[in-house]
């Protein structure tokens, strides 16, 4: 299989990156692609390598190379199949292993073969799978967080049980909660599940809770089965500290089979830079539906963090453009986004998105209860005046 | 336990985190700090929080602010070890999660108090159990990679024999080797490790065999296991790829008892830009220790990458520097290292490094056992004429 793939070298049979790169002039920026094409496969002197063996046929070969402004340049570089095996370590090795440490080289977009696509199973709900699992079909969700830190298993019941009183479609753990001593997971997951499903009784709502099972290597798998058996509804998940091959694991078990939501947390120094690192679009987009996540969070323009419209654009479209078979997956903009601009939010991120909202839910007044429900009313107005803008 | 660290906020029972931040002016840079002694513990606005409560007790303080450059300031934020709970993810979490998404914010050095140090065992083996594993105490050992990826098993068991006839002390597979059809992990462990001891039994060395461990979630503790039953000597992991707890899980593994190698494959964005990210002394020296590397991979000066001398001191620093009680490692200077450099190498780095030289072996011509004498000798007569000019 493996010659097989690496001697095809059509369009189509490759694995594609589209790298950024910072060079003076193109017969320099060919010079770097092609550097890039040994530097993520064989790694080793060219010119040792035979033509012909199959050492020589795992080499990326430079596609294309276009010029994007004054001293940078946008190469496509083909990668058999068989340097990644079927593996998403070892994927995002080829794509960018090395070369995460070379300056002026960013990864802006990849596109996978069929063949290695379907070697990954991606998000299990997506955006359709989800909105099923909450019955909720005509706007964006609304997510919330349970938090400060410091807060007690019990304190943070009550504040779930509030929020899917409120309306809420799913509450996440804050991601600093892990198994900390003055909040223990189990205690946390077993009060806080209890609490939305009596919420849900009341409301005939499906409100979800998602814990946050990162945590030691030995007891993700452990702490996500604790979650299911006690009536999670889905998980949260941050990638940049645990692992994005421990999500996707998580996203593949049919034993747990629940939606997960991914938080950047430590994520964000690949984005830090124009011309290094990740591209929004990958980092946040397909990275994360690669391995399984079913909504993605990003700091929103507009919020705690800097991020332009422009990125939160290319965001969205890498969670919800086309790519293989796997699902379209929910943007979640977030980081200090507020309820006086639901409106603005929605008609930017339009109905398929998840509406991530904390401190300022708290900031409206002690009736938490209320402003939940506003939150509800504001996102459900402002996606009914965009539908009948459209009409 | 928590109350107690988090209301005593003396020097020494905090974990203390030192960031370069991008500010205008020390007020400016002072509101930031505060920001961030928020934004990594509580994440809620602080003015709904009440003073003496336990989540007021988990706020991050700011210590010290100094000038560190025009536009730049040296905050020293201290953090109650309970909001980190006995978890490297979320330690992680707290010193440079979300905040790793800010511009301008660079995480320099960190301390941690000895409670919370000795929730981590950190390497097994450090520079001297390592030294007394291959039993070389007198110079810097020396380590290679077997590459080119597109080798099968066979071929390169006998590079592996003829590297270890040579003298090497470490043999690592490229960090491209994975589970790849053309080459598989058990079919390539088991071929290596009988190769390497084969030619061990006829030179009377102890050259470990170290093969890559990184992997899919579920496989990486199958795979130590497979490793250590067929004789292999180490465990070569990327981090990155597959997350700093699965290292250090690998490495409090008693029934695998393993040196690791850690290879910064996918984690360069980490020190991209000067004031993003994370220090070379964090990156390549704190964070390895802490996730229990006993070696650590890094791109040297004068190499492939664009590291300077001053970067590569850096991460000496934070591999060997005295860290609680944790061990010191192996700096690995590597990426394009070259023999007729090994003179100037010792020098820089001493002789408790490892070098780390791959393609330049190949590019010495046909007899590899030789080139690899050759780096031997050149080696302990870089070390003998350091130490007598020491002397």
């Amino acid at each position: 299989m493996a010659a097989e793939h690496s001697s095809a070298r059509s369009e189509g049979e490759q694995i594609e990156a589209v790298y950024l790169l910072r060079a003076d002039d193109v017969e320099a920026a060919k010079t770097r692609a092609r550097a890039i094409g040994v530097e993520q496969t064989v790694e080793f002197p060219p010119e040792l390598i035979a033509t012909g063996t199959i050492p020589g046929q795992m080499i990326g070969e430079v596609e294309t190379i276009e010029q994007v402004d004054e001293g940078h340049f946008a190469a496509t570089i083909g990668y058999p199949p068989a340097t990644a095996g079927s593996e998403l370590t070892q994927l995002i090795n080829v794509l960018f292993g090395n070369i995460s440490i070379e300056p002026g080289v960013r990864l802006l977009d990849f596109r996978l073969p069929d063949g290695l696509a379907r070697q990954f199973r991606g998000p299990r709900f997506g955006i359709d799978g989800l909105r099923a699992l909450i019955g909720v079909y005509d706007r964006p969700l609304l997510c919330t967080a349970i938090k400060p830190m410091g807060l007690s298993p019990g304190d943070l019941a009550d504040l779930s049980y509030q929020l899917a009183l409120g309306g809420i479609d799913l509450i996440k753990d804050d991601h600093g909660l892990s198994d900390q001593a003055i909040c223990p997971f189990e205690e946390r997951v077993a009060r806080c599940t209890a609490a939305v499903q009596r919420a849900n009784l009341e409301t005939g709502q499906r409100c979800l809770y998602l814990p946050n099972v990162t945590g030691p290597f030995p007891d993700i798998g452990r702490r996500a089965r604790f979650a299911r058996d006690h009536g999670a509804g889905g998980l949260l998940f941050c990638p940049g500290l645990a692992g994005l091959d421990s999500m996707r694991a998580l996203a593949d078990d049919d034993r747990l089979a629940l939606p997960i939501l991914s938080h950047p947390a430590f994520q964000g120094s690949y984005a830090a830079s124009t011309d290094a690192g990740l591209s929004h679009r990958v980092l946040f987009g397909l990275l994360n539906r690669l391995a399984g996540a079913d909504g993605t969070i990003f700091p929103s323009y507009g919020g705690r963090f800097a991020y332009s419209q422009a990125q939160c654009r290319e965001v969205v479209a890498g969670a919800t453009e086309p790519m293989a078979s796997l699902r379209p997956i929910f943007p979640v903009p977030a980081g200090g986004m507020r309820l006086a601009r639901i409106d603005e939010l929605v008609r930017f991120y339009g109905r398929d998105c998840m509406l991530l909202i904390g401190g300022d839910l708290h900031a409206q007044g002690p009736d938490l209860v209320r402003s939940c429900c506003r939150f509800k009313h504001l996102t459900t107005d402002a996606a009914a005046a965009m539908a009948s803008a459209h009409h």
